[in-house]
């Protein structure tokens, strides 16, 4: 039997294995290793399932979970990039988006057509969808920094206003809620250092 | 600022950071590994938002995706058992059960009764959304058998009949499709062992 669409489709599925090899900076709670993209995505999902009552707008948690399955898909072909190289720009926006190309052009027709729909959105973070998938893509590490004695603020020597200038509009515009208690545990990590 | 039912919420989802240091049997598709079973219920989350439209039925695909994100966090308090350990039977059962309660009670109030519900009706297998959903975590594996040169069949000495066996029922039942492509590759791997 030969059927050409889940051919394609097993494909794709087979090609984004390799997100499970993509290293993020930040660790597991428990420091074992760093955090591969692949498990972060999950996770990411999961708080989505979680927290989509704190968005200030009113989101389609189930779009958001989708958005966040498929956001860091990308890093397959072009690899992570962390929140505190300031120096990515937009040569690394046309990098990803021709990796989106390649990858969800792997998928069969229409499906293909709206997963790189959904990527564009969660990257161009204008929908109320995307502000809060954002959001949440930033709440993550924030918080595994806060239980990893500062993670990756300290390897980078991030400073208390590099933290509420790179992850407060974002998390703030689209959940006022989840970033009172984001800026709450920052400020008593860095007052806790004397920083 | 306090907010109960949020920090409930972010217990949780520290809670099951630890399911990405959950070893499963599998190994990644490049063989540098075994995979984790957070990476693996990630993958397994785009398999359903994939192929849904492979199902026998008429399945939710969102609620299919939900269950597959949540299906494993048992095993943050019990760990992984593998398919082909035929001695694993009731009595993990209740241990999965009991993980379960304790786990998803972390989540407060009609959410976490939710997730409950939603794990032991993957458990039960028995709508068609939980078929499907048990389907894809049978043929995940599968597929990564094929690419890996038997993979965990080969380690435990699986023969062909205990393949089809196995997983042909579940798969089956929920995706002739997918089964159809499954089975050609399970026969096409086992003619090129001379098995």
């Amino acid at each position: 039997m030969t059927h050409e669409v889940l051919d394609q489709q097993l494909a794709f599925l087979r090609e984004i294995d390799r997100l499970k090899s993509v290293v993020r900076q930040s660790p597991l709670l428990d420091r074992s290793r760093k955090e591969n993209s692949a498990e972060h995505s999950w996770h990411l999902a999961m708080y989505a399932l979680l927290l989509s009552e704190h968005a200030a707008a009113s989101v389609d948690r189930e779009r958001v979970i989708r958005m966040l399955l498929i956001h860091d898909i990308v890093e397959v072909d072009v690899g992570d990039t962390p929140i505190h190289d300031v120096g990515a720009g937009s040569s690394q926006a046309e990098l990803e988006d021709a990796a989106a190309v390649r990858l969800f052009g792997l998928v069969p027709g229409e499906q293909g057509a709206a997963m790189l729909s959904l990527w564009r959105e969660f990257e161009a973070a204008q929908s109320d969808d995307a502000k809060f998938a954002k959001a949440l893509d930033r709440v993550q590490p924030l918080l595994v920094n806060l239980r990893t004695d500062g993670g990756t603020w300290r390897e980078n020597g991030v400073t208390l206003e590099q933290v509420l200038e790179r992850y407060g509009p974002v998390i703030a515009r689209a959940s006022p809620t989840l970033w009172a208690a984001c800026e709450q545990g920052v400020r008593e990590h860095f007052a806790a250092r004397g920083a």
